[in-house]
């Protein structure tokens, strides 16, 4: 993965700025469609106001889906200005998914801020998810053209894929095990379905034919593969002073992320002893289980190292990264732009090292 | 209201029993493209299989909408298969509602059945409800057609109606007065939105121009509102063993429904005593409140009546059944569809009498 090439150095912050600066101020007009108390809830959201109503200016994330749905427009010839609809439907539809995934989850902190349901109690997230879902959708269809029609069935189905990863990754909670190739499908509906969305939707309002939105998505679809690998990673080993969150965080969670899948997959006396220690866990209560100090999740990260599933998961990342890149060039589109969805794929894949 | 004219008698069985038959299987194919658990869930909400997955057969409604979605098709010089998409499309929007309300407002039961999240927990009911909102929108864009489009951008408009409606009634819940006109707007996103949806959204599909489409979309509007208002005065003083609810069971809710906000909005001493009646419930918890017996809820609906509110609101459903039918004479179309539109009018408004 390569961070120094001459033609793209630099141009990762630039297109990630673009991408905020085009989509903030249509995003905003889109949420101030909804009625209040909804619209009041949406803003919390999004971090443009505070509990108390009081505006803020809060960490918004990285706007890479943006910043992709607008490279995405410029790789079919478009203006990047074409992609907007699609970065702020893109948006929209990431957002309801995690008003509802926090519900679900019952996660109280989303961007070092109180959740949603936290703040205003469930009914509000899930009537705020919903209104951002239908918003979406709305917006992508706002043009009225056959090319939006195109770009509205794309954002749906991914719609549809993101709902049923996250249905997956509940049912996988209660599953004793899980397979590589399962957690792999999760994940790609969970976080490749709406990457995938993001790489081809400006293509598609741009007027690009099939060929070039579907060697987009599958760019985006790996690109969140790599990028959830990296996670899994981090989701154990990643320093809490650069992820934000708590040490061994996914373990915490007994989480069946892709390095634990693929070491209780693998054969070998760290992988029995793996599979006994989480057998074991899987039996505890929630409190015991949170009473467990520092050395117990230690010892778990070691076996699953030791199983070889930091390793395998680095090697997928890799190989994920590698398929995503290798998608660009299987069509037609302007050099410059191709250089960028690889940088693009560079800073997702290697960020928070 | 003419529930005899030789036109259309016998019209209204014949036009819901079409709706089914031609709804029914392009939902249960819709309803196959989710991945399980969720189409699971789907299948036991629809009253397709019981909790432990056995196949069922339960009640699955009137179908108003379906019919009015084919008849709609009609209306545009379509044929009413045309219609099909939009048909399910619509019952998908409905029940996605269903999913979540049901949730947010706590309620076990639901024709007859235990409701999802009482069977398969919270997060399948916003997991599935999301499934179904998705795949609703999936369903409309599959034709891949211009007049798809037009019909998925009224849909997506309706389902955000539908979601403030919802957010609506919720926020009332906690507010002391609510005015007759936000009744009415709360009623006209939560019931008249999809009902003007379905009896445009076939008239799309089949080609209408927007004035016709529009023209539709206002008979639905009016339609859903004097349904809901005959609906309110049940919800009062319906008789249990017709309603299959409850005596009194709006007033067991304290639901702010037109009766209520039109008695209260009223001059004179019943007025002046309802107002002081509902003003000491509101401070009651809701333990105190359930320990009421028939005659305090008996009491509140004499007050309400003799304030007035009961007439105003049967007034009301007649005044809105009006409007709803001299939207069709607005524009023109066959007059039989237009005849079949009038007598499901009044199957809507005078049925449970």
């Amino acid at each position: 993965m390569n961070q120094s090439d001459p033609h793209t150095d630099g141009a990762v912050p630039a297109l990630l700025e673009r991408g905020r600066a085009l989509a903030a101020p249509a995003l905003r007009e889109a949420v101030g469609r909804l009625a209040p108390p909804t619209s009041t809830v949406a803003a919390y959201h999004f971090g443009w106001i505070d509990a108390q109503g009081r505006p803020a200016d809060s960490d918004s994330g990285k706007a890479v889906r943006p910043a992709l749905a607008l490279l995405s427009a410029e790789a079919a010839g478009a203006e990047p200005e074409t992609g907007v609809p699609g970065a702020v439907a893109v948006e929209l539809v990431h957002n309801f998914s995690l008003l509802h995934d926090d519900l679900m989850d019952g996660d109280e902190q989303r961007r070092h801020r109180d959740t949603v349901w936290k703040v205003h109690g469930p009914a509000q997230a899930i009537l705020v998810g919903d209104a951002l879902f239908a918003l979406a959708h709305e917006v992508i269809l706002d043009p009225g053209t056959a090319h939006a029609a195109r770009a509205a069935r794309r954002l749906v189905v991914a719609s549809r894929k993101l709902v049923d990863g996250q249905a997956q990754d509940i049912a996988f909670e209660h599953r004793e095990r899980v397979s590589v190739a399962e957690c792999l499908e999760m994940e790609g509906n969970k976080t490749g379905s709406l990457l995938a969305c993001a790489a081809a939707i400006g293509a598609v309002l741009g007027g690009a034919d099939d060929e070039l939105a579907d060697a987009l998505e599958l760019y985006g679809h790996h690109l969140g593969l790599a990028f959830q690998a990296v996670d899994d990673v981090l989701g154990i080993w990643g320093d809490p002073r650069t992820t934000g969150k708590q040490a061994w965080s996914d373990l915490r969670q007994r989480k069946k992320s892709l390095p634990v899948v693929a070491a209780l997959a693998a054969r070998g006396s760290a992988a029995d002893r793996l599979t006994a220690l989480l057998t074991a866990d899987a039996k505890k209560s929630q409190a015991e289980f949170d009473d467990f100090d520092e050395a117990e999740f230690a010892v778990r990260a070691a076996l699953i190292e030791e199983a070889g599933g930091r390793e395998w998961t680095e090697a997928e990342a890799r190989r994920q990264y590698d398929t995503a890149v290798a998608a660009l060039h299987r069509v037609p589109m302007p050099g410059p732009v191709r250089d960028r969805f690889a940088a693009l794929a560079d800073f997702v894949v290697v960020r928070q090292k």
